[in-house]
């Protein structure tokens, strides 16, 4: 075990096809936007001129964030990084409510049920059945995980709770072990990373809304606990990354 | 082990900035050319069409092999791949003749020794020094090879010598475990994949010459003995690149 304090990154992919519409994605295996390949290369580009070197990468399994990787390692020079891809950082399992836009949720389940998913750290959305076309078990980039592992609809909880393992047993070790971690995932997967480190609450998580594109560099210290946080990127950018989550803390 | 006949996919990458201008690349990190991006994309249009399937995929640490790989995965919709990125698929290296176009090749080393570096199977090109900015020690995406492992400029035999265990120890192993394996690498480490699995001299393995983004398919046996082989593409880029093989060996 190396002395820290150690460098760890974290990058929401690139807007998607579907964030820009405004409808659950999940698992869902979306593409990147226009504007979300030019976040990714932007993204890139604001890690090169720091300087940061990097010995590993984590992304998901699913295309948008692993394109958004593709293109902060090219910009980087850094194509040739080992890079592993894990079904435990995937986005959060929507579920039935997968593919919906908010107007058509609204339609099918109610306004208050609607708010309640929305808002609740750990209400799942309607499960879907295992011969949904949407379920995993049907997909075979899931073919070697243990079918009773893949989810048919998630709470933030349950991803968190799906994630841990993989920030225990795999990513945790090889910071401590001294290498420059760079993890691109999503949303809700990042979201239950953020709530580790940083010891919040489960109303407090619910507030954070990582921005997209815009990574995050935490140093931690030998514990893992978060000594310095910053948003890397042109100075507009950070700033409006840092008016996101502060006028999210606002609504509550 | 899994009973055959086994499916194995290999890929020359596309055309790079230096193919282009006939530059002895080797090791040299060097992108690929606008025409190298088409010729990727249109190799992952070919094996989609095709509607083949794979488990995992192989590459070098080099730039213009990994891209073309991540160019056919995102047309294959295959983008969540495991991919293993390691340095004994890489091109040869070309020691003290990196960067040197043919003229002044010739015009440092004489006709009558480019002759030779370029038909011999065991001369190795001037080798250079550990001190040299494009020898490997100096390299962080190699810190991880034991140094005295890493070249100082090979001949094909020395090429086909260092890739020999990653087949043997590795990739041979998934193919016989019934993975579907696709390996994107270069020119010269291909030859000593395809001299191996086709039981070809040394004179014989120096008139094959892989043409760039036309996927070669093999079906194999369970002793790895080839069965079968197919270019994989349209008629016209099929028969280009069966004349290409042709001619090459009317050179003889």
């Amino acid at each position: 075990m190396k002395k820290g304090p150690f460098q760890l990154v974290i990058v929401r992919h690139g807007e998607s096809v579907w964030n820009k519409e405004n409808r659950f994605t999940g698992w869902k295996d979306v593409d990147l936007s226009p504007k979300g390949i030019v976040e990714a290369q932007k993204a890139g580009k604001s890690l090169s001129e720091l300087h940061l070197q990097f010995d590993l990468a984590f992304t998901s399994c699913l295309t948008r964030a692993i394109k958004t990787l593709n293109y902060i390692l090219d910009e980087m020079h850094l194509n040739w990084l080992p890079v592993m891809k894990d079904w435990r950082l995937n986005e959060r399992h929507y579920g039935g409510l997968t593919g919906l836009d908010k107007a058509e949720t609204a339609a099918k389940h109610g306004e208050a049920q609607v708010k309640i998913w929305r808002r609740s750290f750990d209400t799942p959305p309607p499960q879907i059945e295992k011969n949904h076309p949407d379920h995993p078990v049907n997909d075979p980039r899931y073919k070697n995980v243990p079918k009773d592992l893949l989810p048919s609809g998630e709470s933030l909880k349950d991803t968190a709770a799906r994630f841990m393992p993989m920030w225990n047993e795999v990513i945790s070790k090889e910071i401590l072990n001294g290498k420059k971690v760079l993890i691109v995932a999503h949303g809700n997967s990042l979201r239950a990373l953020i709530q580790h480190l940083e010891n919040l609450s489960p109303e407090q998580i619910m507030e954070v809304n990582m921005p997209t594109g815009i990574p995050l560099m935490y140093t931690l210290d030998e514990n893992l606990k978060v000594l310095e946080k910053q948003f890397v990127g042109d100075e507009a950018a950070v700033k409006a990354a840092m008016d996101t989550v502060a006028s999210q803390g606002k609504k509550k």
